[in-house]
């Protein structure tokens, strides 16, 4: 791993120049500008535990392709082990930060163009896997950071990328020469982007035959021609963007990973970066890859946060002095019982992972789809109980100006205090933190962070094999089968 | 009504001079700083529809105590119809403002003071009741904006008033004197306080003979020497207070109602303005009273808002192409149903109101719990709701600077289009319009405004008359009463 | 009212002979086969409560027809206050019961048919009124029950009533003569048909052209030649059918109403009892009247059996020693709350009642839907709670046989006592009653009757006015209306 | 194993004599008794499967006594393979039986009575161990079905087994000599344990020095002498007890596992067959473990029963022509999803199973107890889910004889058909599978086996290291820890 720590990655970020504006103006140095440095250190964080005894062997795994130590952020995964390690790691990375470090997508990205590469060739004689090797051998050794860019704008839903009035709306092939192609469109949504050294472009859904320009997969560096990216904003930004020490709520890191548009105006992408390029058949089986290793992280990295919420929320009892009274402590572990209900779907996806012809592993659809789904409705039921036990106060907290300032400082001390061991300061900060993680953008990328909840029913209707179900039900009750008109005696011994 | 409209309440503003302070800094004027201007013309709101043909009807009401025609805001509830305009008045509000317009608070604690006024005086022979008529006309008359305080800082809240270290952690009168008394406390949460002309102050809880100088009812002018108010931030308060006009999501009003701080240091109120002086009896009886009041009141407004809410979310599914799709209209069927239930339990609550002994209209206890402590599950679901139909796009929108910027303008407005027909900004505004809605201070305001859910909770169990229903259940089965010793038959027809 | 009380009813029932048949047995005598004979006792508390001077202001009313005193259960609604006390009654009588009474179905016919028919009159000047109420007076006079037959079987839900292979799945003309019509067909799920005097058949959905003979609505008597009842099964029908004293659990009252199939073989209608005759464009009507106010009554009956079985479950906590247990509170306060918020939604959607042009009032029919669509889900939450509270015993008690077995008894006894001063037979008692509320068809009712859940949802998304509340959200955002071109400023005060 | 089929184990149960009674009658012959017979064909298929060359992998495993191949049943988990190949036997089996197949209770109680032998013996230096082994090989040779006995009556819960008026509301040893033990007391809702070979009684609480006499594991054949068995009432089991061919649901197949109560009237054991006997320490150990195993389960074999009643539910909306509405498929996909978070946290707690001392496998506590939490939520909301899809006529279907009824017959075929090409008989197959399926005691076993919800709270809060949480927010905002004084910085990469 050339990058070996966080500082490392931070002096890498400023060796590149991609194009990125936010608020109107160009951002020069992502590593200082008070609008991307929180999440630079949210994902530095997944380079420091790499570096770190205690969490390394989380943090690390051994390459297949080259035997090397790598980023376990870069690696494919060869087992249900690496699964699990993977899940546990997101899970330390969310105590730490509390926020979204970013990193999962590549490597989800990863993943999937991995065995898809393997099928495609097998089906067509393409060499896109090695070419997917090599690109990836780099990736492992210099340990870069990739985006997965999968989110099209998609314009009018009503209509599929080939029928869309300007066809800008899904990315798409606008020229082929025999360096390369040439491409156009966006990606939204794009986590960590502003902060990555690569980024990794995947179609956004299942698409056919009339849509085979917008079949394709590539790699292209994120300051390569043609690239601009435009940082979008958050909740909180202004607080963030000022260097608020208090009421930002996270002092060092992000509110969620820092999301941008990345547009694309006739980028050329040479053919070694190309992994697939009209296969239309396989457009299904790598969104589909990718979106169940990203749903099944949901439940890692958001439990790991949910530690820290539910956390702050029993300190802040505990400086209120409502900590023993029994709906207090009921509220907390109906907290940890829906953060731990997460966490099992991860766990369970994982260790019913499975291993694809290419041998890289995947984890179960159906569990991955459930975990994300139970994200959607589970996180914002977390994040009721904390503003529950949290007080009206971090809706109506003066600022931290206020707090400091010679005419009021001494009346916001006096009147936000607790219990009497413990100074102001600490409850105004622990109420800043929750208001963070608990408003706004924090919960709408839980939403849809990974598709929306829609994404997931489909998914799960799919995959639910109702016909074998109806079998049961019909087996039980001594229906017979139509086609053999034979008929079972019912669950017989 | 001296003040007749909009117009004459905000300049009725600028003739008091209350002590504000915002982030460090003095607020000269609440009608133009932008931190307190939207909610000044959310409660002017109240003012104008008074003065509106169409709403003039709920807007208004005759005084019992004169027979001139008052603002609804200030009127003492005369019967079961009186309740439920005072509901449909106030969804009306919502739906109007998106937002608070405070001026309910001052209402509900008239009611309250005004019932349990006339019983202490009929108890123990004291002239309240005279006194607060008397201020109570004058408020009608001039038609002033009353702040009701009620809400103390608590400190450790392990303690009661009488037991915390800092006494001051409830508002108590430190000095009594021929011509009035002196109190010192603070009140947090104040909604409305910065832009109201009068502060109503009630104690916050139920207390014991102990706290008898913590048992105080009395009425003091904003600007009165001593009193020092500090306005609390919230979500988005900097886009705000730098006069966005997009990304602000409600370009003319606030987030919530704004709120704040107020510190009493030894304020001096004359007898005339003092409704209660350490009848601690009672003061179970005040608290109760504003507080079912205030609880009824949120099924109205709260609806009003997600009316709005609902309506944009359906909107914007029209500008994504997506508003036939079978799962939209299950989640807008959605959000209508938990709004119409929520209201439900203020009409409820208002049709099965009550006369108290001073002729004052009380609404139903139980009814009023239930509906504040549903606002504090199903304003949640609402918004989880609204965010999942609107897409990630609202936690990831770059600023409304971008959108005019020469150098990416043009490609936010591409990119972040919908069907053909609509120009992005306006998905852009209604996007921001939902950003404001669901995130943060809006939410935390429907958890704790009225009181905290766990403190519905228990008037709930209280009020749920636990031994009638034991009896119901036992004649069913035949188990005979202890005391009577005879055995019922079980339902006798 | 010629019937006074619950035995005039009683000895009513044994003047007519209505065709019934209950597992495969012809039912003789309805009023003491045990079958029947708890449904009967559940009606006939409806007599009993007007003869009650506690309830008699309740349980009757003042006909708008006669101006006699009759059972509120035959009577129009003349105003919001008719609208209420009915609602009031209802759950009394669910609290005296604890189970279905079975004759609002009438009434909700009744009030349906009664306003429909003078709109029918004044668009095609018929006299559907003139004779509805002739008849109704009848049944007023003599206060007969009346069941409301509505649910037609419907077979191939895909197909309407005029496409279906086999026509007699809907209600239908066969014959029309100088002296009436001649129907065909069958209703499901008639509560109280068997112990009703009069069946008063209505369409079961909104008609087209094609659909005229479907277009029905007359009045029968229960014992016509040709009609045949069959009476359903129902959770629990063997104790009950054996005259079980204790593991009934309700030792007089039904599980729910008491449901028949009642089959029409070409029975004869004069026409003196015919209301509706193909006007298919007042099918709609009538059936959303019905639909409407039958949803209303749901959140007063199942309250009065919710209160029964929360305070089942609050002694039965008493008696095994755990009533003080904060999670047991906390669970009874949750009971309380889902009854109380149907409650609300009952007495909102009478509250708003509104008068039609007949003159009989209608409740609203949203919060009429959001009442029922709420019974669909919080029946099951409260019964989920009290199987909670109760215990795993109510699954595996042994029988009463046992318990007064000579072998046994003294070990049942024993080891189902709880805190030393009740007596077991008292815990087992309360037991079977919890199992009885709780269990299988008192929650199949809870869900279907009135409608299935999807019914209210398409009800609830009709009325709630999508179109207006978009126009809110654009009005708070600047978005202009698109046919008047004009932009209006935002919430302009 | 010498049971080596269904037969065969039917078979031994002719040769044991338990002293049962039901309904105030012994039952001589389990396996031919109606009420008993559904039970022991559900515990049948667990031998059936092991003889089945499909499941065999599944349904048995390898002695790590004596290497040779055992039920599954019997097995000390080896590792967390076996944790998941249980896993997957009982969602198996419960799709085979739709029903509780009774014999994971023993597999739990052996697995945690092994591993705290061990660690009684460590510490005190007993042989427990020892004792065990050689009883528990006795059962994996002889393949026996053992009941795992925890749960007592407890009489006034408000009061420990010390302190009980009656101390038979807990087993007890009442006295000791050279041979054996002798107890005293019950075991209630004591599932299989009627067709069980073997009980293993255990301590159901931690309890105190002061309970030594109830510190007691010891394992007595189900005839022992002063043994007798009370069996338990159910939903339904009149129509079992009658062996009616339909309305029961399940033709082959019990409603839940059936349950019964033991009672010791001083029953001897002899002290090869004790493995604790006083040591009030490990009292705690014992059951939590069993908990935490018996937890695990449920979201495996209920999954299986949800994935028959989804099934279920899907074939009847197609008999009833409505399979393709959205909202139906919207309703059988939360079905689904539902059951298989469920499911994740079987898998999830056996994957991160962990060795105890003694080398057998254990689930993870927390998500075992989260598994166990859940289903007492979602078995109910997918029961209610399945009402809904399935009408209303579930809960008033006439009865089979009637069906069959020469009078009316034809009229129940012709009303209660559906799509024309599948008999009706059918439909009502599927309607009482799943009456039977979702009512009374199918969810009350849900509810309370494995213990109660709050038994579960109790555990997710004692096992959410809280204390961990709470650093991790603090150290995110900056608050130093008390201890060392030091300030970390936040966050720190």
């Amino acid at each position: 791993m050339k990058l070996k720590n966080g500082a490392e990655y931070m002096d890498s970020l400023k060796q590149i120049s991609p194009v990125i504006y936010y608020k109107g103006q160009r951002v020069e140095d992502v590593v200082r500008h008070p609008a991307t440095a929180p999440h630079v250190r949210a994902a530095a964080m997944t380079y420091a535990l790499a570096a770190d005894k205690t969490h390394r062997d989380l943090a690390t795994a051994t390459s297949h392709l080259t035997g090397r130590t790598i980023s376990r952020f870069t690696h494919v995964h060869q087992g249900v082990e690496d699964l699990i390690k993977k899940i546990k790691l997101l899970r330390v990375l969310g105590q730490k930060t509390g926020t979204c470090f970013q990193r999962c997508v590549g490597l989800d990205g990863i993943n999937a163009v991995y065995s898809i590469a393997y099928e495609m060739d097998r089906k067509n004689g393409t060499d896109y896997l090695e070419r997917f090797k090599k690109w990836l051998i780099r990736i492992q050794d210099e340990n870069l950071m990739v985006v997965g860019a999968m989110t099209d704008p998609k314009g009018d839903r009503s209509k599929g990328p080939a029928d869309q009035p300007d066809p800008d709306q899904y990315v798409h092939v606008v020229d082929r020469n025999p360096e390369g192609l040439v491409i156009r469109g966006a990606k939204l949504h794009m986590t960590g982007a502003v902060n990555s050294h690569e980024i990794l472009i995947m179609p956004t859904t299942a698409m056919d035959e009339r849509a085979k320009d917008f079949a394709v997969i590539c790699a292209v560096p994120v300051d390569a021609p043609g690239i601009t990216m435009i940082f979008g904003r958050q909740s909180g930004d202004d607080r963030r963007d000022r260097r608020e020490r208090i009421d930002v709520g996270k002092p060092r890191f992000g509110a969620v990973g820092g999301e941008a548009v990345i547009v694309f105006e006739d980028v050329f992408i040479p053919w070694e970066r190309v992994f697939m390029n009209g296969e239309t058949d396989f457009t299904g089986g790598v969104v589909y890859r990718f979106a169940a290793h990203h749903r099944a992280n949901y439940g890692a990295c958001k439990t790991g946060l949910m530690d820290v919420l539910t956390g702050a929320v029993a300190y802040l009892t505990q400086v209120q002095g409502t900590s023993r009274a029994s709906h207090v402590k009921e509220k907390i572990t109906e907290m940890i019982h829906l953060c731990e209900t997460l966490y099992s779907s991860s766990i369970a996806c994982s260790a019913e992972g499975w291993k694809t012809p290419s041998g890289a592993y995947m984890v179960d659809t159906m569990l991955a789809n459930v975990c994300k789904q139970n994200i959607t409705r589970f996180h914002f039921e977390v994040a009721r109980l904390a503003m529950d036990l949290a007080g009206g106060f971090i809706a109506t907290l003066p600022s931290e100006v206020d707090l400091e300032s010679e005419d009021v400082g001494r009346l916001v001390r006096k009147y936000f205090s607790g219990v009497e061991s413990i100074p102001t300061e600490q409850r105004i900060k622990i109420g800043r933190l929750i208001e963070a993680m608990t408003g706004g953008t924090a919960l709408v990328e839980s939403m849809h962070g990974a598709g929306s909840p829609q994404a997931q029913r489909i998914m799960i209707l799919r995959e639910g094999r109702l016909d074998q179900k109806v079998k049961l039900a019909k087996a039980l009750v001594g229906i017979p089968e139509k086609k053999t008109g034979a008929r079972p005696k019912p669950g017989t011994v």
